[in-house]
Parts: C-alpha cells; sequence; structure tokens
C-alpha cells in the first residue's frame, strides 16, 4: 500500500507518467501495484509498456547470479 | 526448471509461439522462465506483448479477492 501511494503522488500531475520497477520476487508486487491504481484508485491511467529483462547481480560469496527484472510504464491520460 | 522444458517442448516448431500465463506470486516465476528459455536455449525467441490484468477469485470463506495476473506472449522467430 506503501508503493500504491507512491504511485499516486507521483501521478498527481496531467499527463505525468510512472515507470515501476522491480526485481525479482518484487516483480509479482510491482504488478500488484499497478493493478491496485489502475483498478481503485486513477480510472485513466493506461499501461503503455511493459518490459521484462534479466540482469547479473553479486553474490555474497563473490560469484554472480541472474535475477529477472520488471519494468512497467503507465501513463495519466 | 520444468516450465522451461515445457515452454522449449512447446516451441519446437518453426514460428511456433507460446503464452506463458501465471496469477500472484507465480509471475516473477513466469518471468523467470521466459528469461531464461530467451537468453539460454532459443536465442531467436522474441517476446511479442506482455499484459497484465486482475481477476477475481472466490476464498474458501465465500468471499471474493483481487488476484494479479501476467500473460507474456513468446514468438520463435
Amino acid at each position: 500500500m506503501a508503493y500504491c501511494l507512491a504511485v499516486m503522488t507521483a501521478l498527481k500531475d496531467d499527463k505525468s507518467e510512472v515507470i515501476l520497477m522491480a526485481r525479482g520476487r518484487a516483480i509479482s508486487k510491482a504488478v500488484d501495484v499497478a493493478e491496485v491504481v489502475r483498478n481503485q484508485f486513477i480510472s485513466n491511467l493506461v499501461i503503455k509498456d511493459i518490459s521484462i529483462g534479466t540482469e547479473q547481480m553479486e553474490t555474497e560469496e563473490g560469484g554472480t547470479r541472474n535475477i529477472s527484472n520488471i519494468a512497467i510504464l503507465m501513463v495519466k491520460e
């Protein structure tokens, strides 16, 4: 819910846009936030683009790990 | 990894396409599967479209709950 408030604050001006980004298990939370804001709070919010990708993160042991990410571009029309 | 194999089996023909769908916490797993298949196994796989949505599920107590979903359309080119 804190994330929803952050998104709504960022979207308070007309024609503003927000890119919601998340990595790993937080991806499903980002989708939840986008859907809750769009369905319950800002009806003229449009999801313009969704992209996914992979980035390499260093583990504590010094190795690398691939981790998925998502970017959700939302625009108030 | 079982999901990666299922996706690769479905994509074994030329120009075949797959829609990966997931709900709730499995959304991040679906993104992982898409990324692993694309980056490690099928290099000519293109993510054509990603959409997100909300559906209502009935709870065991008889009420309803909103749950987010994702659909990832992948095409072998």
